[in-house]
């Protein structure tokens, strides 16, 4: 077990908008906090609210028992922490790795960190910065849950919701995968109706109140047709997958009249189509997943 | 101005799901309502409960002033309206037109009714069956003013909200092309999402909290960015579409992994790194608007 003391020291590797939101919440939560990153100077207003500036990276792991490193991706992280000196102060240590990739490369770093005799958890931040120390920010962690409960009390000082998602060490990659598909998908959708909206002479100002209300009924479909799609069952239900490929069509013939790119309607309506072909005509839409992963 | 009577008379072309919800809203309002559709046996439900089934689709439109068109598209309008005698007996009579089909089809609706000496107002509905005759339902209208307020009263025994979007026919189709865009693209986002989930060894259900909590912050995004698509700043405030396409890549990345193909996401992908290189990177991820629609 690890003492008081050792839970609240932290290091933080990394200082952009997040790794910084990440030390801020730390600091207020107490504890002592040493901080580093690439390139020097980011550290300045952390170490004025009371951050130890470590002068290198293996200084500052040294520093504490848990590491929680927030960069651009796994390959910064193993420009940080597969160096020689790093990696040989990290022994015995913790990492919280909160840097978004993929889970392929959270299973290989949980191996490099095996062999190294370095504790390794993986995680994801589903939230902004701004959410970072308050009751909205959301984390997803995987990795072993004994190492999880260990640190536990020190990820708390980040606020918000912490999910420990199992011990296989992708999990957290793989839900911030998903989730983040499912965002940006719906982003690119939105900035698509807004081009056409505004060909149509629709302002976004016009159109918002509305897209808020289609946006408002997507959360309760997500829930209701898990079970659903988890069970591969998938009724049309009045809404069949023909009427979603008939208003595509619209879409896609509206879009392209005004010379506006209808690439992701187009992907889409074809994957709606392959469903059609394959005799699924009167499932729903998630039929889809089928035709993008059989079972 | 109608009298009472003609107002609480009206006709419904067209019984399938939709036609049979619109037609029982209008039973339970105590409307005088006559029915037709296609393929014969489709009223008998609905005569039972008061309706009057038509022999003809030019007897039917003769019985009321008001005629609510709900088929399949406008292929299947014109098919039934633009026909000697249907036509001659809707002249003098208004045509609300609820069928989903693109903005063009609605103005050329438009300019055979204005030919045809006939009123013409075009809807979407923007709601399932089951919302309608409730405060759910969500109805968009466009044409003319003084048309629209003479035949709210009837339109009102729908249920719900009725917006009148202005007297140019097309908006409430542009209305309806730009949020059935939002709708299916964040749907197909979702069904990838799914697929990608189940291949890292997550089940829908297990996503399914997540992804109503990605969902439920689409909504506030939709309305705060709006100001800005329309002004054409996009402030990347923290999330740069340079981090959105580092995203991208490693959904695209772990979905081929995996066999499961990203053409969806690639496609969006696709547009956020043009934006990129015309120098966008540190702006916002709604720039592609500009890109798919230059001012």
């Amino acid at each position: 077990m690890t003492s008081h003391t050792e839970q609240s020291a932290v290091t933080v590797l990394g200082l952009g908008p997040m790794g910084r939101a990440l030390t801020g919440a730390f600091l207020d939560a107490g504890m002592r906090t040493t901080v580093w990153n690439r390139t020097p100077g980011k550290d300045r207003e952390l170490v004025e609210r009371g951050a130890v500036g470590a002068r290198s990276p293996e200084a500052a792991v040294a520093a504490s028992r848990l590491t929680v490193v927030c960069v651009v991706n796994y390959d910064a992280v193993d420009a940080i922490v597969r160096r020689g000196a790093v990696t040989d102060a990290l022994k015995g240590r913790t990492v919280v790795n909160l840097t978004a990739d993929t889970p392929d490369r959270a299973r290989d770093t949980e191996a490099w960190a095996a062999e190294q005799g370095i504790g390794y958890l993986d995680g994801a931040i589903m939230t902004p910065t701004t959410t970072i120390g308050t009751p909205a920010a959301v984390f997803l962690h995987s990795g072993p849950e004994e190492l999880y409960r260990q640190h536990r009390l020190a990820l708390d000082a980040l606020g918000g919701t912490h999910t420990h998602l199992g011990e296989e060490i992708g999990r957290a990659a793989a839900y911030d995968i998903a989730l983040l598909d499912i965002f940006w998908t719906a982003m690119a959708g939105y900035a698509h109706a807004l081009a056409v909206a505004r060909a149509e002479g629709v302002s976004a100002r016009e159109l918002a109140p509305f897209a808020k209300g289609i946006g408002a009924i997507l959360p309760p479909i997500f829930e209701q047709s898990a079970e659903e799609v988890d069970s591969g069952s998938f009724s049309g239900e009045g809404n069949p997958i023909t009427s979603a490929v008939s208003s595509m069509a619209h879409i896609v013939h509206t879009s392209e009249a005004h010379g506006i790119d209808a690439g992701v309607m187009r992907a889409a309506e074809g994957l709606a189509r392959r469903a059609i072909g394959r005799g699924h005509g009167t499932d729903g839409f998630l039929r889809i997943t089928e035709i993008l992963n059989p079972r």
